[in-house]
């Protein structure tokens, strides 16, 4: 009967699994379970994390696959033990995964070895909508300058600030007695649109690791305005997918 | 009067520092401590780990060493005291053990280090029987695909299970919602008699842990039947010396 | 009215990461905090450890900064802390270090980073006064031969004799049961002047820390006596700078 109403969901697809792992990072720095999307020509997930702090959208078109043929469906996925299984594979190994419908599981095989996996209930997964912003400011710069600032904050305080300027952009974070900044004039930017000065400040914990995520991508975009969210976008799977983390502003008690 | 009855036992070898890590090794797997046999022409162990589970037979020839000089004697070892020792020499460095019976004692020399330790009293160490096992299936597999089954499986449940069929060989866990599955048809295996259904299951962490010692060996041969122990053998000491484990099935219950 | 009354201190340099990184880890062996007394033309530190078993005595010129600017003052650091920012920094990279006399802070820039950091207050920092020892024996001693009869000694006991005599020098380590030693002869050393036996004891891990600390140097000089401290004496900076340990002995118990 079931087979007769909706036939059978399909999601049979090879994936090499550096760009598996990079996908199940960007999604386990807010959620340890999530909602995948799947559709004919690829997938998205969307989740906030649970403190509802923060905002992952995530888009992967199936070149992004060595093979991908699937039809509509949902797949829940426990992210931390699938990071996991991905330890037995080197970087360039294919994975290839396939979907159980009846036993609710996934098939994965790498090289001679099967591992099955209970897919996760999506019941209580709600897809959050993405909200309206209107950021005044954009700023692309490189991952790897942002990093250094990032960790040089981390030593200092829990919190940084992100400020630009029509001169450049700034991350800054100040503990009790010591501080860190990290100035960026225009000219060390990759792009500055900038017509007013703006600054927010954030939980560094949650930056960090977003950040940190985007290890692959060479340049990363945020979205900046005053005392508003940051939205933090970046390519991943050799710019076969896009990642766009929202983040919501500490306010400053002053 | 001693040296009138017995004459004196003599011991002094020298030998590769990554060739006696390698037979430490293989040892601590199942014993902290352990009763090494001298003979003329090289040395023997056996023993049985505290929880009986599981049995080690190893034999070195005096071709393994550098230099061999000894007479029939024991020597109580502490094979974690000793493996800590190593850590001072490169693989390669030539070690230098002497016997000072006098004092009850090995010295060790590494380049101008000399490094004197206590004997272990061998008094309550037992010679373990060998039991005679009529084992009707035999495997020869890479230790590395042994390997990567067992890290595969270490996430999913305590215990594996050892089949073979005249197709191949499998390696089996089963948690409470996941499963990992090794299989190696015929042409995979190095080699394989056998002309019945077998499989028995073990420890996982036993089994993990003899795999994991010998890394210096390219295959390892199995032994096996159903609800019967596994016997385990592979060469150390660049073909100079052989291990036979035995590790006890678990039973199922069902 | 102060600036007319005293000037401006200004300490202002530029320095190699792993220059300053060497001269940290070497005060950090004995203090965590401790006064560094700047001068034209250098800077020295001489402090003593909370235990007061030890002592250090450090200079270093302005030819081991790649640049260096400064009046005579004296600046309390944080020895911990600023080995941790320097973990932002590649060996090589330029890290530039200013005194903001007014904020009390130094400031610190690495590439695009900035990072200031409070002055510890120097006010119960008192200058120890290096004891005017007669030590009847000099050896040198390759840093690398040295550590390796220290990693050995670890595993045996909490203590170390060092010994010489006209033939050569030893170190040895005696536990209840094990014992180290290692014996060089004078061909093995690079220096020996020694016209009588001499023989100390020590801690071990204090003798341990000094002698990690001078990894950088190819060898280690060392002015011993009988049951007296040991004077402990090596070049950092590219021979642009020299360390002086004391380390009282330990009187044996027996």
């Amino acid at each position: 009967m079931i087979e007769i109403r909706g036939g059978i969901a399909i999601f049979q697809v090879e994936v090499k699994s550096e760009i598996l792992k990079e996908v199940l990072t960007v999604v386990s720095t807010l959620v340890d379970e999530a909602k995948f999307n799947i559709m004919e020509d690829g997938l998205s997930l969307r989740a906030v994390d649970p403190a509802h702090v923060a905002m992952i959208d995530l888009n992967l078109k199936s070149a992004g696959f060595e093979n991908f043929k699937a039809t509509e469906t949902e797949l829940g996925v426990d992210i931390t033990k699938m990071l996991d299984v991905l330890k037995l594979a080197k970087p360039t190994d294919i994975i290839s995964i396939n979907h159980d419908e009846e036993k609710n599981k996934l098939i994965l095989k790498i090289a001679n070895i099967t591992r099955s996996m209970s897919l996760v209930d999506t019941t209580g997964m709600a897809e959050p909508k993405v909200p309206n912003l209107s950021l005044p400011v954009k700023v692309v710069v490189s991952t790897q300058e942002l990093s250094q600032g990032i960790k040089a904050s981390e030593a200092v305080s829990d919190h940084i600030s992100l400020s630009a300027s029509p001169e450049g952009f700034e991350l800054s974070s100040e503990g009790d007695t010591d501080a860190v900044n990290l100035k960026l004039s225009k000219d060390l930017l990759e792009h500055l649109e900038c017509k007013e000065n703006v600054k927010s400040l954030f939980s560094l914990d949650y930056f960090a690791n977003m950040v940190k995520s985007a290890q692959s991508s060479q340049s990363i975009t945020m979205n900046l305005g005053t005392d508003f969210p940051v939205k933090i976008e970046f390519s991943i799977a050799n710019e076969n997918g896009s990642v766009n983390y929202l983040l919501a502003p500490r306010i400053e008690s002053e």
